[in-house]
């Protein structure tokens, strides 16, 4: 079993590839709105293509695994890298996102409202790679610790909507670009809302409960989750 | 193995279950809106619950099954089931914001805009069941044959999100109303995507060919896929 367990070493470490480059993505699509950078904006979508080449090759990679795993827990650790597999190809797609709307919002003059959309970039990011930090090292306590932050980013999200909300009924000439910003601040939440999605995934598999949806009513056959 | 074959066959019904109760969600969801039905909205929001169950349990009872599966083509069946799940569970997320957003335009006068909201409605739900069709006769001709659907949606909010931007520069009191439009429109966008998602899954299935990334740049170990 020697053999099998290096490559289950080989597929965390493919995850953990995957994952910087989805990190870099929404770092450099942050970046190319800051700096009006229109090439970088660019750049970030052209290597979207990466990230998706990663999904389907750990998904691959994955399923031949399955196979042959000897251990209920080795089933876990597997489904659960597929699932933050397809978590990460989410930021991907994100950043692609946010970096369509920098594109945009570079041909026009930036609007003057002090937004905390870095704040938000700040916080997912954090988020994500505390959370990969968490599944490497089978931190549970950590893990659960991260979630409450999607709250955080979520309440920002909402400030920023409002804000623009408000801001557009002012100044109707600003209603484009005010959307624009409406769609780089949701990306950001989303991606908060999948680095949560890790840390959840990391909870389960160390302590093999489904924290993902606490308020979810049970059947009976089904132990009732501490967290509910 | 006749009973591991019940077992399969037990797993699809539950995921059929899930999908019966995603897709009245979203049924109700539009309901609620054009009815201006508060009372049907919230009772939208709160059955999500049951949707998310069926995830929690879905899942699990897919963990006990790999690791009984005989064959690889079980394996493919076990994660392609698990990834429509959570696809279902994303389409159950969409139908409650809908319904919220419901809930807020129901307390405002209607704005006269004839936007094709409806017709992209019918649009996700024809190709959500039509993908589950699919999956339940293993389909793969008439899965593909629906992926170029999502295509029809997305143009549909494009139009949708471009009368509205229009309409707000001329009336900025239509605004918040306009938004909460917005988001119903990428709700639908959204759920047709999920859709797409699971009709790509079942082709994997019947073909064991991933065609999620037709652009993704492979790698020399994986074989170049035919529609790549």
């Amino acid at each position: 079993m020697v053999h099998f367990e290096q490559e289950l070493a080989e597929l965390k470490n493919e995850l953990l590839r995957m994952a910087s480059h989805a990190e870099k993505a929404v770092t450099q699509a942050m970046e190319a709105w800051i700096r009006r950078d229109d090439e970088l904006a660019l750049r970030v979508c052209s290597e979207d293509k990466v990230v998706d080449r990663f999904e389907i090759e750990i998904d691959e990679f994955a399923i031949r695994l399955l196979a042959k795993a000897p251990l209920a827990s080795d089933l876990r650790l597997i489904t659960v890298a597929m699932k933050i597999c397809q978590n990460l190809e989410r930021v991907g797609d994100e950043a692609t996102k946010i970096a369509k709307r920098a594109r945009d919002l570079s041909q026009e003059p930036p609007l003057k409202l002090a937004l905390p959309i870095p704040d938000m970039a700040a916080l997912a990011l954090q988020t994500l790679k505390g959370a990969l930090d968490c599944f490497v090292n089978k931190d549970s306590a950590s893990a659960r610790a991260l979630i409450p932050r999607d709250k955080q980013v979520d309440a920002l999200n909402k400030d920023v909507h409002k804000q623009l909300a408000t801001h557009m009924v002012q100044a109707p000439e600003t209603i484009a670009r005010g959307l624009h910003l409406m769609v780089i601040s949701k990306s950001l939440e989303r991606i908060a809302d999948h680095a949560k999605n890790i840390a959840e995934e990391v909870v389960y598999l160390c302590e093999a409960e489904d924290i993902r949806h606490p308020g979810a009513v049970r059947t009976q056959q089904q132990p009732q989750s501490p967290l509910s």
